[in-house]
């Protein structure tokens, strides 16, 4: 693992860390918020996971995730969207290849050598934060802002026993019925969509639900929502009886300028749970 | 005025605007946030003035200072740095031209016809701003970073009348002292130095000091120590028994991690020094 870059910032650490990924075969950057309380005891940990066009760095810049990670004492993990270099598939359009891994496991070329990000997300990256750094990977959240609210969602509701909260900033919430997921989950899975169920979370909300609290902020004023599709896992969440908050937020659209407004209540929400 | 964008953040309006310049000559860009108390009744500014190669964008995207403008109900105005465009002179380094106008008013050429920063954020942008904007003209403060802290504490100390507070994160303190400074306030205003005195941070401390309160921030790790000269304005703010604090932050770089920490305090101090 290498040392990018390391800021202070809120009295710790934004840091910016690659390393060589065995799940992407390639390398790999992300970046790390270590609180300063993390020189004194191990600290629970919130994966914040971005969105279409995305690298490490979005959220990091214009978050503000930070301020409130300092305040609760809280780890904040930043993972690429996608493998990337020269030797890795890409598309010409935003939307499908580098910087739109959609955090599944690729079955088909020609992403299948690279395209891992569910692994990735999952197995590698935790492993080396737990061997790296000062946190407590038996307190961990997960957030994202659009894609990476539908990583956040799908990951947190397959791993009931890692995650103690789930949030997301403007998910995509029902790709399997949606331009954005029926295009990227056919190229990285293939035409039998019964590989594709586990990926959409209106379906795993409906079949599985989440032992924890879930907080979905969604903007009223969002250019995407005929690809969101916010009403899918509303009804979900309800027909369920999730414990949990959909909140739609009039007036919001879907810039960073939507997900800082809210993000301090979303690191309050998964501080609390975590009991940080 | 032309409307580039407006987006909803922390209840109000993140807005950027466009308008013909008469002070520089061409078309200028600004940010305006302004919090939703100002839809009942006009609001008090702070200025924030940005640093070399920065647009009125960075500190929008990166500063954080929206949640706090926001709670305490008062607009942010982020002006460009520079006039720009292709009949505007430029030079081939970073600190010269387009990106560091240097908050003064050329002389000389190429620079005179088009580089009037000090006119356009003294006269020409805040008739604008009046003009259009719920804005309490009767109370404004002003802050900046780095080149931008240079114009805060000039621009500031030079119209005490108009400014009840000044705050600046890692200011060039005294830039006719410094590389940062020497080769500006030469090429825009030429060889006489009696002319650049104005524009020195730490000289118009000596001489005036301000009547209202200053408030100081630099990283004690900023890669640009030698440039910045803290040590002269801190000297002359306490030589001139300044209402005021200089903080040195152990720890913290040049970057915006380091100004974000900071300006919800920058934040609260302007608003309480304007009745916010």
């Amino acid at each position: 693992m290498k040392t990018v870059s390391e800021n202070r910032s809120f009295e710790g650490t934004q840091g910016v860390y690659s390393h060589a990924s065995d799940a992407c075969g390639c390398d790999m950057t992300f970046g790390l918020y270590m609180p300063r309380l993390a020189e004194t005891m191990p600290v629970p940990v919130v994966w914040y996971l971005s969105g279409l066009t995305c690298t490490h760095e979005n959220a990091i810049v214009k978050a503000g995730a930070q301020a409130f990670a300092a305040e609760y004492g809280v780890a904040v993990v930043f993972p690429d969207t996608s493998p990337r270099g020269e030797g890795v598939a890409d598309d010409e359009s935003y939307d499908l290849g580098q910087g739109a891994g959609f955090y599944v496991d690729a079955t088909q070329d020609p992403w299948a050598p690279h395209f891992k990000m569910w692994s990735y997300v999952t197995e590698e990256l935790p492993a080396l934060l737990a061997k790296n750094f000062a946190i407590d990977m038996d307190r961990q959240g997960i957030t994202g802002h659009s894609m990476g609210g539908h990583g956040a969602l799908t990951i947190g509701m397959s791993m009931p026993d890692r995650f103690a909260s789930i949030s997301a900033f403007a998910p995509i919430t029902n790709p399997t019925a949606s331009d954005w997921g029926r295009k990227q989950l056919g190229a990285y899975l293939g035409d039998d969509e019964s590989t594709w169920q586990r990926h959409d979370a209106t379906l795993l909300m409906r079949e599985h639900g989440f032992d924890g609290p879930v907080l979905i902020d969604q903007g009223g004023a969002d250019q995407f929502l005929d690809l969101l599709k916010p009403e899918a896992l509303a009804e979900a969440m309800a027909a369920k009886r999730q414990n949990g908050a959909f909140r739609m937020q009039p007036g919001y659209d879907h810039s960073y300028f939507f997900v800082s407004t809210f993000m301090g209540e979303h690191m309050a929400f998964h501080a609390d749970a975590l009991g940080a």
